[in-house]
């Protein structure tokens, strides 16, 4: 018998229990990550994020914010009213993320040419 | 001036210099990891890449097979003859994700419930 799902639950479908497989679910996309280091960064804004060298779409930096949100890896709040404005920080499991980015960056740096070190300033990459 | 980008250079077109944009361009969706995932456990074949208990669909089987070895993160070799049958292989770059797939698995497992540390005998989850 299936189960009802809530249309709002952003929980994927759990592919397996494995938990490579249930984290890709949520950050395996060419962007999700690329937020998070502009979070450990120190970036907080839409605009801010849409500054970024890879010029993020404006239609998936608002889905990602979103899916990001539902997860728990982010969360929103208003900075400025008229117009409302929200200013996006990483939460605890979202500051986790920290050790995959830094595999990642050591990975890319040890593999592909032409990769930096550090992009922005304050950047986690080492 | 533009450069010439020749059909097959699977390269992909640098978004910037970062590490982590760079590294998303290769391995940044659901299924590629998975893949990297079952090799380090010792899954070779075609076959025994279906049988994993999430599913992958054959064509994106067959694509990410194909990308993975465009950027030597994985070597194809003939085991078998009529009918040509192939074995994949980490080469030793792909080897190196492998603390790029436990940095994740830890996250997941510390912030995704449900997840268990080892799906098939010899992965590398812990």
């Amino acid at each position: 018998m299936k189960t009802t799902r809530d249309a709002t639950d952003p929980t994927p479908l759990r592919r397996s229990i494995c938990p490579v497989a249930n984290t890709l679910d949520r950050i395996g996309d060419k962007w999700s990550l690329l937020l998070v280091r502009d979070m450990l960064a120190g970036k907080l804004t839409y605009g801010q994020f849409l500054e970024s060298p890879e010029g993020i779409p404006t239609n998936i930096l608002a889905d990602r914010l979103k899916r990001l949100e539902q997860f728990g890896i982010i969360t929103r709040s208003v900075y400025q009213e008229r117009p409302v404005r929200y200013a996006y920080a990483l939460t605890t499991q979202g500051k986790q993320l920290r050790v995959v980015l830094r595999a990642i960056a050591d990975w890319g740096l040890e593999n592909i040419g032409g990769t930096k070190k550090a992009i922005v300033p304050g950047s986690f990459t080492r």
